[in-house]
């Protein structure tokens, strides 16, 4: 099968494609100003009628939130069906001043349009919404079926659509998962994530004397309970960065000969990761290299702490309370929950007397890898070779995304295509955000080929 | 000679006194508040007046805060002079609602006249004036000569003192300094305090990456400061609550026989300590008793950590700074000075790989001991004795009051004799503050036993 007709249909009408993601970021959807809510419902009425002009049986759900945009056409009985999602919600613009055009004035220069939203994930949304327009009017039909799920609470840590996907598992019932809401490894060299590390997200409290002591009066009579803190963060890791908790290693999967390979060839510029970090030296577990460290590799980090007097000058306190937030990022096949308790079980073992400690587990994320060998998987990546020209390469990624955990545990999904159009200096979350019109081209490109490859059609 | 024909005019003269007390304690002289200016002055006025009615030469030297009162009465070119310091200002009385009557509105019940300032400082230093104008009234003269120097910016630390005494070292020469602004060990355990601690006072900043990092994306490649400044924290103490930094006990002058003896026979009570700190076990430096190890040993105490997130919830971040304040108790011969470059020696040598530090020298204050062979302690101890009773006990303090320091240090006074009238449970800085009558009764029979055991007549 060749898609050439397509692709001359998507290059012909690519300024008018550019002309109506314009009109939607204009609208400014910015999920956690309630004074834009207003906007972000048009938004997401915006998409839905779009949708409906593509012939998509598209409606808008409210939540207790931002409502949910559900959309789906699918004629074929013995066909795959493959789920989109996306969000049309955007984070607030602020620092404003910092914009050389308005956050909500797109604007087209040097190839790239800029406007809050432009990368994350408007823009990226849309290229599935013209693929599926080019398609339509090019074949008249899709090869697959599709069911486009986008959100509008992402930006704010989508609190409400866990609660959807448990009412509505019968209507997302899909094949694979398609989620367009990041980027290639770098300008040019597209990929595909097929790993996220997991969560297990802790607070430490330790609590001392009844109330903040005089230090003069009552130094030596007490155990300090920034002291014990710090015994405790110290207690956490080893020399060369592991971390120091009996067990943690013990359910994780080592990274094969093929992926030490492959992470050794991609094109990581390490000099400008340490500028950019503004670091002399890169620094982690011993017998890695850095990307591995940084994706594949479990973590431990103290993401704050926090006790007695830290004003300006000099108070002589030794303070009642102190503590911690730590959290380690984890890796197939660690279990947050063990972790946890593991965690748990070293704290206990290594507080100093003279202190209680109160450990809580706040968050959790499981880790995901999803197989390369998978039919999908392999598909998706035939399809960017298609609309980009070039192979993709494999990536992991060392956050984690809750959404995706919600996919693989309410749903039941597996084949979980993380495709990023975007670029890594998009500047999403920052001022001047853009999307670049070659990436827009090639992103509706890309899924075209990705309902094609789906559908078992060789483009 | 006998003293009780004055003690009686003490006795007969208590309700009139009480009275005036009263008067002095109803203005509300709070030196941190700057909308009770205007009493502050009035409070230094209205004691003024008093020493001027009482014969000495008054004068209220205004300061670029609050004024100064000196006052002084010297007749005899051939005996000893005894500068007597107090201080007229008073701490706020916040929380309000939880005072039994009013603050400013001096109330007696149960023996203890209540106010603000009742014993911090306006009860003790009118313990001096009624002791002068007893003295006055019954002899028509004092047996040594007397100045009195009353400050209204104690209990904001004094920011004044200094300059002025340095201005004024002539009109300020004495043999002696009498500061009657704490309290005895317990009710009715009278005290003489010869020993005060140090301290020097840090303050440790440590960066790393450049900016706050998603601990997801980027754990993995860099030191956390959190962690570093863990690792230093944790490197200042050895087992057994020692200080671990090298040389910082070089100069420490150990314990004689005679003093760990006298402090073990001093009645503290482990089980109420306890209980006031909250916690279960007293904690400390092995081989030391409690008392030994708050008043006459070095401790060092973190007093406050700071960096990254602390908030409600999660939040994955990597910090790019973290700091503490960290403050060192100190004893004879420990110089500020030296042990804080000890400490900044330490704290390059353990510092991780992968940060910055930077060490801050905030605060210091020297040592004090005053020997207890010197004539106007012993002279004091006596005076104690004929003025409530019983011997004192000689006690150090565990704190260090900087005014202390300025004495030694702008007018080579050695013989400082802490004579606290009040009692530790006067509730000074705290709702209910109060003064106990017969203290104030036996505070003026001390203070009068005290000027003439000084010009040695025995009583």
């Amino acid at each position: 099968m060749n898609l050439n007709d397509i692709f001359e249909k998507i290059d012909s009408n690519h300024e008018r494609y550019v002309q109506e993601l314009v009109e939607l970021l204009s609208i400014p959807s910015v999920s956690t100003y309630s004074h834009h809510k207003g906007d972000v419902q048009r938004a997401g009425e915006w998409i839905a009628a779009m949708c409906q002009r593509l012939g998509l049986d598209a409606r808008l759900y409210p939540t207790d939130g931002h409502p949910v945009i559900l959309a789906s056409h699918c004629p074929h009985a013995d066909r795959p069906t493959l789920l989109i999602y996306g969000h049309y919600d955007v984070q607030p613009p602020e620092p404003v001043d910092e914009w050389v055009t308005p956050p909500f004035s797109p604007t087209v220069r040097d190839g790239f349009v800029y406007a809050r939203g432009a990368s994350d994930d408007k823009g990226q949304v849309f290229t599935y919404l013209k693929a599926i327009e080019a398609l339509m009017a090019v074949r008249g039909e899709l090869p697959i079926n599709v069911k486009l799920l986008v959100e509008g609470e992402e930006e704010i840590g989508s609190p409400h659509l866990g609660a959807f996907l448990g009412q509505h598992k019968k209507l997302l019932q899909a094949d694979a998962i398609a989620i367009s809401d990041g980027a290639q490894f770098a300008p040019d060299v597209p990929a595909i994530t097929y790993g996220l590390r997991g969560l297990a997200y802790m607070q430490l409290d330790v609590t001392g004397p009844r109330v903040d002591l005089h230090s003069g009066s009552f130094g030596g009579l007490v155990m300090n309970p920034i002291q014990a803190l710090s015994t405790i963060l110290c207690s956490l890791k080893t020399d060369g960065d592991r971390v120091a908790i009996d067990g943690f290693y013990d359910q994780v999967v080592d990274l094969a000969q093929w992926e030490r390979k492959a992470m050794a060839e991609l094109p990581l510029d390490v000099d400008q990761l340490q500028e950019y970090l503004g670091v002399e030296d890169l620094y982690g577990e011993d017998g890695y290299s850095p990307l591995e460290r940084k994706t594949a590799r479990p973590t431990l980090d103290i993401n704050g702490v926090w006790g007695g007097f830290a004003g300006e000058g000099a108070k002589t306190v030794i303070p009642s309370k102190a503590g911690a937030k730590v959290s380690m990022r984890l890796v197939p096949n660690q279990d947050p929950d063990r972790i946890a308790e593991l965690f748990r079980a070293h704290v206990a073992k290594v507080c100093p007397a003279g202190v209680q400690v109160k450990v809580t587990h706040l968050h959790s994320a499981k880790p995901v890898l999803v197989s390369r060998d998978l039919a999908q998987v392999q598909a998706a990546a035939r399809a960017i070779r298609t609309g980009f020209g070039k192979d993709p390469v494999f990536i992991r990624e060392g956050g984690s995304i809750p959404i995706v955990n919600l996919f693989k545990e309410e749903l039941g999904l597996e084949a979980i295509l993380l495709l990023g159009w975007g670029r890594p200096d998009d500047g999403a979350h920052s001022p001047n955000e853009r999307f670049s019109l070659e990436d827009f081209r090639k992103g509706i490109r890309s899924a075209v080929a990705l309902f094609h490859e789906l559908a078992g059609e060789q483009p």
